[in-house]
């Protein structure tokens, strides 16, 4: 029987997410989009018909806040796979519709609550794991962090650990946005969720233990396939958080490049105090949350798409050991900005974003990752995921011994 | 007959005109402070009562944008001199209540539409010079602008065309603060005030007519008594647009000095937009002007007084010639931070701010400067003003052909 998904959220991600799934809706069954703001979903419909596509997918209004009326949606619409792809506030309510329903979830960022930043390590363990139980319980597959970093990172990590060592000494992971969106100032992805990443303390996992590190604290340069020579800094990012359980013998961190300008804003917006998840009361006594107004007056991340250029680099440095031998390997994807808006009309870090959700939607829908239980992305085979990949627009290569070559 | 003396305000610069205003109650009759918020006034006159000062003050609650409650208080009280020291927004509100009620008015700075930045010039000529035939009909005395930028600076020029030149050619005026408060970033007065200075069109009055720049688009280096070399920028500012009136041969510029920290954090909060005096709408549907949010995350400027360290200058470089003969003066006043604080409790903005209109009011009260007609301080004469500020703690210095001496 061929299965109906459900796509949650309609910003940059949720865009290339419905753009790949009715590229490749010969596997799945109905196809359906809920937001807030249903116009919203009507504009990503409205783009997919602009490239072609004569597939049926439905718009619906959707508060996913409410797992009541996530369950209540999934039961009408009887759909067997979620990708959620909405606000990073929204995963426990829609995989409580997922477990009440029995329908798959996938998500791609983890759980955040609005009036925390920075929780205690590891992340998933202060929501998503706190559900694993009733995953398996109700026979619910759960993937989590099915994005690209965290998702095919991890991915990266596993297939080192399948096709490389038997001793995993250190996964580095990198980030290099090495294109141009034009614009003064800009983030590539929901303000609000780019700059809580980075205004908490950065927990890197080292000699077996959590480390805390306060971001742009440490930085290396790299030296990297097609972006060349980039300044990375240690950063606190979902995957480390998942990874350290598979690999606690490994050092696991997360490394991501900055410019020096994106450094003075953020440097000048954080000291500041704008960055704060906390209201502030104006002199006229109104609560305002300071990075909800930063996000207001940022540009709306999805309309950088038309003008962005150049690449991004994202891979996984792992080092470890094989019969005793120390080794190494990077694995790693370059996408292009430019050829991500033309395929599905978004840049390329939702691009890389939202290929991967979708793919690994195929593999449950084919019954590959259909693990009816919780698993973050490490746990699952990952050849048959970074094959799906490739041919899905996100390429793997491989740097090793033998030089550098597609996977 | 004494004059009953309300100070209307209860900011930094309100403490010190409430302290110069005690120090010197001799020249007065009852005195009284008004706020919206009573407690801020109360404060003050408790910080009077720690300087050892047992004259009787008395706090009232008024909301200065109704002219009514203003000329209510007036009456109440029988204010016969009014220092407006309260926000930029009310001057027109009280000034209406001294026209209906014929109390003097004297004011720091000019009136400024909440919604409304950088307005045509001259700016006087869009509020206050509109009620100077209300003012004449009802003899009420008027002063504009009698701080010390504008106020003392445009008595120097006053002084300068007095004593100095039959023709006067250009008026500099420079204002640098080398003092240090040792927080991250802070404004020395109201953020939304200092920030608004600065966002629209520099205006200054060269060639005999209204010329137009950026911020910080023309940047001078000035060597300064004490201060030493500094980088100013010309800026906008009150004065040039009464003195460009007075002084129509001249150019008449405002420089005011700047760190590279100082510009580099007011570009990214201008480029960000968070600067606007337009509201934007958050995601959640509320409407927060992006200004008003800045100046509730900076620091009170109230609040960086203890702390502060170095030195102020302010003056007027004017060039002119008498008989024919080419020459220049620069009539200047130093102030300490430290010492200001010492004395009422304040930082040295406030103070050099504060200290001018209580010279102004004491000159209303003794009759020298009780015109029964609305002026600008340039109209008014200079000499027993400037000689009064010296009492009072602001010395006048003059650079001229005979070298550097007190006035």
């Amino acid at each position: 029987m061929a299965k109906n998904v459900l796509i949650i959220g309609a910003g940059g991600v949720a865009q290339v997410v419905a753009h790949k799934i009715a590229q490749n809706a010969k596997e799945f069954g109905t196809l359906h989009i809920a937001s807030r703001t249903v116009s919203k979903a009507d504009k990503i419909i409205s783009s997919i018909r602009e490239k072609g596509h004569t597939v049926e997918i439905t718009a619906h209004p959707l508060d996913a806040m409410d797992s009541n009326a996530v369950a209540e949606l999934i039961r009408k619409i009887d759909a067997n796979i979620v990708i959620n792809v909405g606000s990073a506030f929204v995963n426990m309510t829609v995989l409580q519709g997922c477990i009440d329903t029995g329908a798959a979830y996938i998500d791609t960022a983890i759980h955040e609550d609005p009036e925390k930043v920075c929780e205690i390590p590891p992340w998933y363990g202060n929501y998503e794991w706190k559900r694993r139980e009733a995953c398996e319980a109700a026979g619910v597959t759960a993937i989590l962090g099915a994005g690209f970093d965290p998702g095919v990172v991890n991915a990266y990590a596993r297939l080192a650990e399948d096709e490389y060592f038997d001793k995993v000494e250190s996964i580095d992971i990198v980030d290099i946005n090495a294109g141009s969106h034009g614009r003064w100032f800009a983030t590539n992805f929901d303000p609000e969720i780019n700059f809580r990443e980075f205004t908490g303390t950065v927990y890197s996992w080292q000699k077996g233990a959590w480390q805390e590190n306060k971001m742009f604290e440490v930085g290396r340069e790299w030296d990297l396939p097609v972006v060349g020579k980039q300044t990375a800094y240690l950063s606190g990012h979902d995957e480390v958080h998942s990874l350290s359980a598979r690999y606690k013998d490994a050092d696991v961190r997360f490394w991501m490049g900055f410019g020096a300008h994106y450094i003075n804003v953020f440097t000048v917006l954080q000291n500041l105090g704008l960055l704060s998840e906390q209201p502030v009361k104006t002199a006229e006594g109104l609560e305002v949350v300071p990075l909800k107004l930063v996000k207001a007056v940022l540009p709306d991340p999805s309309s950088l798409a038309p003008d962005y250029e150049g690449k991004t680099c994202i891979g996984d440095l792992v080092k470890g050991s094989l019969n005793g031998k120390s080794g190494e390997v990077f694995i790693y994807n370059v996408a292009d900005h430019k050829e991500a808006f033309n395929e599905v009309g978004s840049q390329g870090i939702s691009y890389t974003a939202g290929v991967p959700p979708v793919a690994a939607a195929i593999l449950v829908a084919r019954g590959t990752w259909d693990v009816k239980k919780m698993a973050n992305v490490e746990e699952l085979p990952a050849r048959p995921f970074l094959e799906l990949l490739g041919d899905l627009g996100l390429p793997t290569r491989v740097i090793d011994a033998t030089g550098d070559h597609p996977l």
